[in-house]
């Protein structure tokens, strides 16, 4: 079974996105629709023989550690062994690393089928994609033979090593020490001191060698860390190192999750004995804006995460829904007759359509991300790649943010669509549930993803990626007014961004601090780019009547109740944003 | 820890509802506002000794069936036999059967610190007591001293088998059948057969014998079971049979829970060999009318086991919030000063006072409809009387629903405030939301709900009750209105207030099913209540500014916060039931 319908990702890419219309640039002349569609069935199918089947099963029998070895499921295993056989670590990459030379959207599109199938196991190459990411961008010629090509060829995993108990979200304070011990053909080498938490994928034994890049100071002559992030560099530091020895990190222990337990997530102490060998990746000093260039997909990803959960759930509870026998709709009360799928419930109808609007319309918003960098790679002049790279940074938050926040809405309908079976473990939507519960707190929290999209990416921006976005809903608005039966939606999309616009007018102007209220606005803000997103969509479909009746129907429905019953929601938010509301943020500790 | 402040108890059950002039009238004469705080104050303290101490142990170790018996933790055994030794199950029940005589107010305040201290532990005597009172309204004298009494002494548990496996919400599909084998002293005897699904306490090994009530149909000439619900009939069937001999009644399975998990949940088999024993409760065909009194008893009590989670959340988070030292707020950025404990930061604020809201605004709300019980026993007249009834027949859907969305809600926060950590079974609040999301399904899912109070509690009933509590709340609105202070918080209730005013009055008028958006109703109407309460305790405080100065600035500011930034969001749901939006209830089939 598939979980994201194949003919949702070909309208998304061909018939909405136009991918395949990037085939037409030098970079991707290699490629066309017939390659780009093989690699989603593969994907497709992969995901469902290789990762789909253990998805109970590795939320039943977590990783454990003992005497030092964290070992997870062999089925895991054998999946990511499965995975990088069919070459699918090096979809996205450049051939001169190995790669597929794939475009982003078409491996987004493709790893939506491993997260719906099983996002536990699929957060593996996520995270291996992000860390090889990185390390070809700002490595060196050896640095990226040594340590990416391995995870490219998926050899080899990596991690991310940002957090440590003290430091979650604000990394600034980080502790973790990196001292100078000379340089090889590697680059600078030090040696590391620090702990770090919540490593997704700190150590297991699906590979023998893991990556880990590792944020850290660098002490100066006193021995004293620089304050603030400024100070902080990034460091490769292997699991095992290149002479083969075991390099100085240790699992000091492994977090018991609610769910999302196939992978281990760990505590590592690097330095237990002379300190941890390191690299140093980039400059010093550097370390956070190169270690964001990994956060930044690693967002993106999550929201695919939580948005493949959503199709699960949504395709779980619609195979339900059309099953299960229960009492008799309105219109056809008499207890005499025999009972009909409960589909045919109003309040049911309610509750898958909402999720179809939600999982597909975060499913569409990652998409549109991820061909956002593919587009940028490909424009023909600097003011448009700015004009993309400036959108991809306005909607990042909010690609990570929505589906997190939506998906987990969408799941909760899925379980309630069960009834009392939903609430148990014999059916898959109550784990559906708790994975997607991690989305909106790993890499970056509800409350920092507000922050960066109102503070750093609206108000500090100056409002000229607004205006990008703002300029793409008009058009968006113009495209739609001129269909009658999608006008009216379009005159509410276009209050909706009238209301946004006029409450950043109102935060700009004032002294207070405008990020109190930061997390409405969000909330609020994704309401509008995912309507945004429908009503683009529709314009499409529309106009495309020889699609099939059914699937169009399905479309349009889920535009208009997005529309109509979610994106007014936004209204009363964008209110108490821009009225400045302080009741919470001027409560007394003592009152509490 | 009590996860139920005593003041706030105290806050509503005297200084808000004035429940000590209960005592005033002869059904209470016995008691005192010293004899009320004595049993708090034991609730209070059993709760924290007996019940708190095997939350997480009761939640990873699942009751178990090994050769047909039912065992739970040791502890659960334990804790209910502390209760019953403390005379708690006799709380509520009149002393001609052995009981407290208590106001159902102050034993549903009891019962909120045993319901947060442990909801699953809870559970047994929560079902017990309604079992028995039951049985104490419509059992004859030799029914209720051989059932209703070893349940009001703790010896003996009690449940409700409505559910089937093909009849979950349509209890008009029961098939279990019920057929006639004579008289003795506990009155007419029948023969049941058949399988009941979701039993709590089903079965287990805390107390020897348990009385199942259970909904069936008597066969007519031909052996065929009525259709509808008409034909239902209810029947006391217990485990053991009075000579001691055991009841054709055998566990055919438990159900494997997402959380609620210390109470055994079971599938039930009725009559595997010749029938199981049962007495007939009340007359035939009045089934479902007599087990309305116990299920309406248990969804006030589900919401108060949903509002005590939402307090035990807050309580959590509030703590890890004062203790947890990470970045710095808006107004002090330097990175050379240390971290400081996050309850400083807004979005944290935030959270905090919305659990705040939620949990206090949902166990206030209980509070109000159990009290509501009590003042329909002292009324003066049988106007009043029918006044405080409808009033409680139509808040009971909102406590049933409200506390179980948005103490779910609330819980989401506390898990998002803990960040990481919340997300791990070290922390107790990954546990606290999987349990709180039953609350939503069992004893009437959300949509039941939703349907009830729309359909059957306001449209049905012609708008009697809804005038009723349009009144209470013209009057608060008019309290409010003439302190300054409130005055606008006052404007926007009356408004919303207009508006379920104005939307009901659409909805009477169409030919359209008017139920199609029940849901939205549901939650809207439920915001509308839990803000007039909030404002109607916030004159109360305002007014005795005697009181301490933190308590009373925390209630004023929850009430603020309530009206200005949750209240507003009902507004897009009314004017999405008024409109009349079909975008769901008219979706053909196969376009999901």
């Amino acid at each position: 079974m598939s979980f994201v319908d194949p003919r949702n990702v070909a309208f998304w890419l061909y018939d909405w996105l136009g991918a395949d219309a990037l085939t037409g640039h030098p970079a991707y002349a290699d490629h066309s629709r017939e390659t780009f569609d093989a690699i989603l069935e593969l994907a497709e199918k992969l995901a469902a023989d290789r990762f789909a089947p253990h998805y109970k099963k590795s939320d039943r029998i977590e990783p454990t550690l003992e005497n030092g070895v964290v070992r997870v499921l062999p089925e895991i295993r054998e999946a990511i062994a499965a995975y990088a056989e069919a070459g699918l670590f090096a979809a996205s990459f450049a051939p001169e690393h190995g790669g597929l030379g794939l475009p982003h959207v078409v491996d987004a599109a493709a790893m939506a089928h491993f997260m719906a199938a099983n996002v536990s196991t699929a957060a593996f190459p996520m995270l291996t994609a992000g860390n090889a990411r990185v390390l070809t961008k700002f490595g060196s010629k050896a640095q990226i033979e040594t340590f990416a090509l391995p995870e490219i060829e998926g050899r080899t995993m990596g991690t991310m090593c940002l957090s440590e108990p003290q430091a979650g979200s604000s990394l600034a304070d980080v502790m973790t020490r990196a001292v100078p011990d000379g340089e090889d053909e590697l680059g600078p080498r030090y040696r590391l001191t620090g702990n770090k938490m919540w490593i997704s994928g700190g150590d297991h034994d699906v590979t023998p060698n893991i990556i880990h890049l590792v944020l850290a100071k660098i002490p100066d002559a006193d021995g004293k860390l620089p304050p603030g992030t400024g100070g902080i560099t990034l460091f490769i530091v292997p699991k095992v190192l290149p002479d083969g020895t075991r390099n100085d990190v240790t699992v000091a222990g492994l977090n018991h999750k609610m769910g999302y337990r196939g992978i281990s997530n760990c505590l590592l102490n690097f330095g237990e004995r002379d300190g941890a060998v390191g690299w140093r990746l980039g400059e010093a000093g550097h370390g956070l804006a190169i270690m964001f260039h990994m956060m930044n997909e690693a967002r993106i990803f999550v929201g695919l995460g939580a948005a493949g959960l959503a199709a699960r759930g949504y395709r779980h509870s619609l195979d339900y829904a059309r099953d299960r026998l229960q009492g008799r709709p309105a219109s056809a009360k008499d207890p005499a007759q025999p009972q009909r799928p409960i589909i045919q419930h109003a309040d049911v109808k309610r509750m898958l359509l909402a999720q179809k609007a939600f999982a597909e319309g975060a499913l569409s918003l990652i998409l549109f991300c991820a061909h956002l960098i593919d587009r940028e790679k490909v424009a023909g002049d600097e003011i448009e790649r700015a004009r993309l790279s400036n959108l991809l940074g306005l909607l990042t938050p909010i690609a990570k943010s929505w589906p997190s926040e939506f998906g987990l809405a969408a799941n909760d309908h899925a379980i309630q669509i069960h009834g009392g079976y939903g609430y148990t473990r014999d059916f898959d939507v109550e784990q559906v549930y708790r994975d997607n519960r991690l989305n909106p707190i790993h890499e970056g929290t509800h409350g920092i993803q507000a922050m960066d999209l109102l503070g750093r990416k609206i108000i500090r921006d100056k409002g000229v990626s607004l205006a990008a976005l703002g300029a793409e809903i008009a058009q968006t608005v113009a495209d739609a007014s001129a269909i009658p039966a999608l006008a009216g939606q379009a005159s509410r999309l276009g209050e909706v961004w009238q209301k946004v616009d006029d409450t950043v007018a109102v935060l700009r102007a004032v002294n207070a601090d405008p990020l109190a209220n930061a997390s409405p606005f969000l909330s609020a803000f994704g309401h509008l780019v995912v309507g945004w997103l429908w009503l683009d969509q529709a314009v499409i479909i529309f106009n495309d009547t020889a699609s099939d009746r059914a699937f169009r129907e399905g479309k349009l429905r889920a535009c208009r109740y997005f529309i109509e019953a979610e994106l007014p929601k936004a209204i009363p938010q964008l209110e108490l944003v821009a009225s400045l509301n302080d009741a919470a943020a001027t409560m007394p500790e003592d009152s509490f």
